[in-house]
């Protein structure tokens, strides 16, 4: 998506480690009129895919999950990384490694908001290794529902998470998909 | 806001020790389409505060949010409870004490999107004893910016957050609060 290719290239950090730095816009101050811009396009690709549940995992990756749950008219569900008092009974879980944080992560669900006849469809921020959106992926499938596609604003495609979802034939579709980042500029695919 | 108080009455769940679940359609699943109404409300009350930014903390707080810097055409900034590698610089942070995981959390956030030009709005799902609420404050004037004003889908009254803030002079509006629940009922303020 040309936008926000446009947007990383003038707003984005790049910082050594081949880390690009969108927290002006993205992940920590967060422009919500251009979430509305990346929710259409999600509307466009997937709406035949008629999700009935938006799901995503805290914290980063709710305002855009937040959007397009309004864009489909359809519930968001985000997955809690700990276990608060708020949420209980028959819960999902699934662990999974967080790079950005360099720990176990446990993803938790309340099995009450999760059903078989949901179809689900992912939405976050950011993706590199795929690790959360595995963890997602298993706790779907234990409450039976179906995973009808993945939609990521960027991914990082050096680190091999979505050709990996990709090859196992899930709709994974990246709005900006960085290949390189090198010294002063950014390749995407 | 009547349309919340019934919502809450129809599907929160009491549970032992005054708790009052609404994982279902505010802090777990979230039902957006409510979200964009509370937001107008909040637009009602707050316009003339003119804010130029809406901060929540992470996590339950983004959805709601994240609708109100949209009504209000502002960007969001949310605290992060921990140090990631995605922020950086001049960090502004203050300790608090999160009764729903019971232990200390320090909030985050990037002095480099916080202002003393800022006029900010706080949003957030819930208020109990206020912690969260303080150590935005905190931030807020470490930054040198104005708080405007403070918006709270669900202010449990008899935790006493809500009013403190009040007799500090803040404009802290909730759009239910829950005076008392007792057995079967819920008696709002």
């Amino acid at each position: 998506m040309k936008m926000l290719e446009e947007r990383i290239r003038a707003e984005g950090k790049l910082m050594p480690g081949n880390i690009v730095k969108v927290d002006g816009f993205l992940n920590h101050r967060v422009d919500v009129a251009l979430l509305r811009a990346l929710a259409r396009e999600f509307k466009a690709h997937f709406k035949d895919r008629r999700p009935t549940l938006i799901m995503t995992v805290e914290a980063s990756g709710i305002p855009l999950a937040t959007v397009c749950a309004e864009e489909f008219g359809v519930p968001l569900l985000f997955a809690k990384k700990a276990k608060s008092d708020n949420i209980e009974g028959g819960l999902l879980t699934s662990e999974i490694m967080s790079y950005t944080y360099n720990k176990k992560v446990k993803l938790i669900v309340s099995g009450e908001w999760l059903s078989a006849k949901d179809r689900v469809l992912i939405i976050d921020d950011f993706m590199a290794r795929g690790e959360a959106m595995r963890g997602l992926k298993k706790i779907i499938a234990q409450a039976g529902a179906e995973l009808v596609g993945i939609g990521i604003a960027i991914e990082k495609g050096y680190q091999g998470g979505g050709d990996g979802l990709r090859a196992d034939g899930i709709d994974c579709y990246s709005l900006a998909i960085i290949e390189e980042s090198c010294g002063e500029s950014i390749r995407f695919r």
